[in-house]
């Protein structure tokens, strides 16, 4: 991989953990009702980084066009992290704000 | 589902199968090296389409903009398929057309 | 594919649909906190029926333990919906149980 | 997570990868038809590894049987690897090698 793309692949591997560790804490929030829009977030957002983990690695047909989805998704699973005060939150917005960052300059 | 999102569904239940087979079919061909670029389209396809069941079936918050990619994408596993001979390719060729029309037309 | 295997195949889609189903309508429930086994057992479960289907279609090396992990799994699935009263739990148990049955006998 | 869950999920992120590129490297080989089983291992071994890190962190109910099946599969795809002189290969069944035995002790 060049140097671009490997960056791009480090923030995947970022996102992807961030947003599966912060649907598991969502899950255990002691009102887990208040969570449903990040809990379907993250697990939207963790299926597409996995999916375009490997469009990266198998030089995917489509691999541009699967990473600026992948950047759309993780800015708006960011937006939705960001409204929350909770640590796992916060730090899954950052991660996803610089997954959604690098996707899109790679894809446009 | 209301009744589209189901036609939608069993689409892409149908597309997943004939992608994988088409695959391994394309695998185990005497020449596979003539076969890369349908294995690799097969693959992504698969993979996309498994990703858009999941979010037909979680009220995923970005679900029309993967129906939209899933459309893409299995347009353009339909056509490297289409250009094989092999009965395979072809049967996958037409479950990759209907599922990008049904995907395309919920999408816009 | 054989008839067996067909069988099989057509269980962990059954499998995997009423497992997403039955996880957004418990993330949907009233009081989400009392779901919280049963939103992980089924997203453990439909991603393991993924799993399964595309190793049954793909030749996988290891088919028949995927089969097996599969098979316990969505016994275990079944399990905790079943203990559960809302329409969609009682009917994925139903599903969980007839993949499991399948998986398991063809493993074995 | 604690630290020897932290230790399994680095090596499965690195076997992910591994897999992933030898798979994409095969299939680029003068004569994929010699490569067709560590193909076919390097697809399963990729797709085990991202639900066994997925399993990792969330809490999976049956986090211990995934990573079991991961450890026999990551064991097996290692093996196919170091039968093959190319370098994609020998480093593949490393990564390979080193997920197994780490996946096998957390579960045993």
């Amino acid at each position: 991989m060049n140097g671009h793309l490997e960056e791009v692949y480090e923030a995947l591997e970022d996102c992807l953990r961030a947003c599966n560790q912060c649907y598991e804490a969502c899950l255990n929030e002691e009102d887990p009702a208040h969570m449903r829009d990040c809990i379907r977030s993250d697990r939207e957002c963790a299926d597409m980084c996995e999916m375009a983990m490997k469009a990266v690695l198998t030089n995917s047909p489509n691999m541009k066009e699967i990473l600026r989805l992948c950047g759309e998704i993780s800015r708006s699973c960011g937006e939705e992290c960001e409204s929350h005060k909770h640590d796992h939150c916060q730090a899954c917005a950052e991660s996803c704000r610089t997954c959604s960052e690098l996707c899109l300059a790679y894809a446009n």
